[in-house]
């Protein structure tokens, strides 16, 4: 008897390492290459075997060793998925700038022929990453999911199967063209996360946006959080990237000595994690000399809180003095997406200091909520 | 008609400044010297006027301009207080170990007379300055709490009342022999604590220690969570600090040339906030052989999580890669906690290096749970 | 010298009793007449007594036995208000069908006269009275803001300042057309709400809808989520209620007796809290009976899930049950919601029984989502 | 070459029906029966083929047909699982006394041969049936540990596979002589639970006491609060649950006549869920009059919140009413704990009135704080 295939949807699944794919070797966890695949194909929620012989899937699609094909979906849909996978795989505490940028270039190459992208990578810096390739994928037009898990999926009780589960059956089913974080039951934006718990399958949270995505009983949207750029220019990626950036948390007793030599050459452009709604100490000359020194070589600092949730505004005398220094208010963003804008945005040979300066202070991907003074005027009281 | 003055208690308040004591000058806040004594005589519900007269109470406790009463609390104490205001008042921003002195010995020289301490401070660096605190208050036997407020006490709508009221009823009615952060209803740790939301009434968290007691509808204490030490030495105050102490987050793409300058002398001691559970890149020999320099020639690097939530373990490579390098580990300890313990430990001039990190390694006032092997053995599964 | 008023808003307080005006007399918490106000005079954040003199504010508004002003808010505006106290004031347990149409009755007198409503409440059946009140108010143009408090206001540590405070400063503020609710800094639709704590200051849930607006530091409106009816008709309040109607919880081992007992004359509506999303047995065909009885001889049953959160939907065949013995889809309301609801539509006497259940079957004033499925079809998956 | 079984627990798995193991039939949710175990068959981390060959398993333990092996566990144990399936399958809403009695009974008859019990149930009665089996279950000395799901396991993305493995682990492997519930990660005592989510997956709270167990990353029991009976009595099943028991929710506006109705003959003992802190009208002196007729005849009224968390105090006038006409306080009962206690206790025909009043007052299976009142001597402020 005939089998009719039903709509196909195709998805790339780039796993560059992470828990995910890990196994013990002397009590300690790490990468095991030419595993995955073979585990996936055992697990008949990930794949159906049986489907592939009676569609003749692999005539279609070629070679057979890293194709795989989820269950039929509720929407009568069939998840076509590829695996890629990167030799050497990577602990994510070891991804470089280097690595975001082979990302990037893979989904360009593999723009057309799929629907969406998984990205596997580990927790530890996916935050990062998912940041960075934000803003290097330019008018994407796709969904790219990043996901991974805390505990290796070759483990009995794993958080692995479900968010690979639930990244894939989202990436091919629902035109949301962002980069996105899946994790838990929840598709969150991928520049407004953070990595909040490193025990627990809850890993992450996005503290200053709602979800877009919940993933329970059933998948709910939240269509109106999903961001459009009203745009309709061809995907490219821009894998220029400054090295030169920094990230500087602010404590008590922070020596002018450790601000400069942290602001000195090469360095360009640095996030300043300040403490509550963006303030620092203005009875230090000594540390805003340095910090006014550096911003009037050119030197680019973005004001970030260090709180997890909260925004950087100018009511506070002692914010104010960074403001009077040069700073730039970093508005809501994380520290990980400020990094990756300012990275992103100090590559562009092409403009000035203050284009640059001006291309920061613009939401570019639904990273930040700029206008926050507009906002306020409107909606508050005291 | 005679009054019965029934128990009373007795708090001192130091005002170190904050918010709580803010007022708007140009659409800025700053600091309002001499203003909260008389604005909290005219609250009723934080000054009983007509007890004062009625039991002569100042002629007990000496000039009126500074002390007030609470009403009757539900036990039938009278918590009568003290307000030593700082000249001049601080935004928490401009904090100093010296200003940690300046508070410890206040509370020092003020020990035998009140029953309870209560300091209000700016919510920038309360988690900072509750940390430094613990550790510098040696067998301590009194409460010792922190509070403040987002917003000031002289604004219509504001959480000052509450938390100032809530920590004055604690102080004077428990004995919680720790440094303690009071906010938004709840008492905590104070060297588990950070600043979490810039903009809520609900600005602190304690990620890894539930709450040492709820004050809703009830004052609940969780009585097993309280710190008690073993020790019925005396209390001292510790004001010796080491001020050549950093906090360095990892990020990707951090140089060896940043950790370099961020290391040099006179640098002695580092919190490093590493990835999930304690991880840093293992392929990176460059940034390792930072590492390793500066441990060889005597500077401590703690290992702590950038993550909120969770502790430094060893069950990954790249964690383990940090531990050869000479790093130790911070358990579940928050960046603020490590650094200030690492700012006590290192100020003991007649230890040696081995027994200051002896000391750093163990639990000296709560701030970590230090065997997590052990207990994981009996209580994990997988 | 003159004093310039500057823009005032008028409030009605209606002050029906409630924890918030109790105190205790003999240990146990009662109603006390002729306080508040007094009280409130006290207290500098809940009235300006100078602004009253400066303004000759009772030469405008009457005698000053029960108008109050509050000090001048962010936008340069005084809440003036007037509190109306009812006689005897009642423990909101007590509170009856003919009490919600006395509140209701005292908005329409006074519709024109304020800018906005707010009901001193007890708890205890808040919830209810919001409710009721949401359907009795048609064409609404005003906000009308129940509140209480879980600790009285004559205490020295409660709640009931910062409720009433914040709901006088939306009331008289905002132009949110609603019956709502305010309670710890939080604003409900009045019915969407349940009391969920008995014991916590945050003793209200809107489990199926986010809250109308956030009052922290800054008072925050979701404006997407407020309700518009579109119309233009004048307001009028409908006080007929029927009150035979009841609210049947299913459990275990529930009787066709007990079923019947409840369901017979004069009863002309329930509401039957059902398991999960709208279930009850299908092997027992002696409750189904009654149930069919009960809905051919016209009495209406809606069905509602006894579940804090969810909605009643028809994928289990224990369901499908219930919608083939004549019971109506009770959606996401809540049971007191879908309660006050019923008593509303049952006393229109000029509808035929037909056009009360198609009536019930609408959203009348955002108390449910009614397109569940319809929603399901376009954002979920499985 | 020879294979070293290592440590083998036994659990049973009695699959009453519910969610997990149902498929769709015309768009309806009914369960299906003989396919679970050939589903788990498939599933390489519920069961591990090879290693029941390589031991030769089942001449040991009879039959393979429904005898199935967990992979090894982190401590190296075999959790061997035999699935003993109820037919017909059960909706959850379905179930009744009868079939508490059933799963009580095979306990009793498989209590020596296993280490521990793993119950699949529907979600819908999950609570009641776990209050039930609490107080059926004298003096247990092993898990019992109910779970399914809301997703049927035959689905592609689902709850019941996570649900029932980390039900397995514990029941296997921890000595936690309880009835207890495990959903979503967590094990809660099964007679504090209720159903508070019809479409989470996070579908159960227990409101008033936090989980014994997480098992996210790791497996943490929190072993303070599992409940140890002081006894070494043999373990027993009491089946006998007394039927004429009944739950009524107050509104307002209930006539008298529903609540006489609903407390006439047979009925002997009912919950009536109050407001807030366990209070009821005190102006109805018809209601109070039906309340204090029953009692005086010998019906047991419990008192029990509406609301979700809380308990029932006697500090106001409402609730004294109820006290006054013959209530007993059901304390922080769930209402689904005090109902099956109510039964449990009723059906003890040795007992008196009175002895069966002293038992329903003690806290027989943890399933509440019975000694309020003390607690809050010492612990409590205002």
């Amino acid at each position: 008897a005939e089998v009719s295939p039903g709509a196909e949807a195709r998805v790339l699944v780039i796993n560059t390492g992470g828990t995910i794919g890990m196994m013990y070797h002397d009590n300690v966890l790490s990468p095991e290459p030419n595993a995955l695949v073979k585990a996936l194909k055992k697990l008949p929620i990930l794949h159906d075997e049986l489907y592939t012989q009676q569609t003749r899937l692999y005539d279609h699609y070629g070679p057979s060793e890293n194709t795989l094909v989820l269950p039929l979906s509720k929407q009568n849909k069939r998840i076509v998925y590829t695996v890629m996978e990167y030799s050497p795989l990577l602990d994510s505490c070891n991804m470089t700038t280097d690595d975001w940028a082979s990302i990037g270039k893979d989904i360009e190459k593999n723009y057309e022929k799929y629907d969406g992208f998984v990205i596997l990578h580990g927790t530890d810096t996916m935050a990062y990453t998912a940041s960075a390739l934000s803003f290097m994928c330019e008018h994407l037009g796709k969904p790219v999911i990043l996901t991974g898990s805390q505990v290796p999926i070759y483990e009995m009780r794993n958080d692995g199967r479900d968010n690979l589960l639930g990244a894939l059956l989202i990436a091919g089913q629902f035109v949301i063209p962002e980069v996105c974080l899946y994790f838990h039951h929840k598709l969150y934006r991928g520049n407004r996360v953070t990595k909040v718990d490193a025990g627990s399958f809850n890993a992450f949270s996005s503290p200053n946006l709602a979800p877009l995505a919940n993933a329970e009983v059933d998948i709910k949207i939240n269509w109106d959080t999903v961001w459009r750029a009203n745009t309709t220019a061809k995907f490219t990626v821009s894998t220029e990237m400054n090295r030169n950036v920094g990230l500087l948390r602010l404590f008590p007793g922070i020596t002018a000595e450790t601000v400069r030599a942290f602001l000195q050459p090469p360095m360009e452009g640095i996030v300043l994690e300040t403490y509550g709604s963006g303030n620092a100490p203005n009875n230090r000359p000594d540390l805003l000399a340095e910090f006014r020194k550096a911003t009037e070589r050119g030197v680019v600092i973005v004001n970030c809180t260090q709180c997890l949730r909260g925004s950087v505004t100018t009511s506070y005398a002692t914010g104010k003095a960074l403001c009077d220094a040069g700073l730039m208010p970093g508005c809501d963003m994380t520290p990980e997406a400020a990094l990756s804008k300012l990275s992103y945005v100090l590559a562009r040979k092409n403009l000035s200091l203050q284009q640059k300066k001006k291309m920061l202070s613009r939401n570019l991907r639904g990273e930040m909520i700029a206008d926050l003074e507009g906002a306020k005027l409107t909606l508050s009281d005291s």
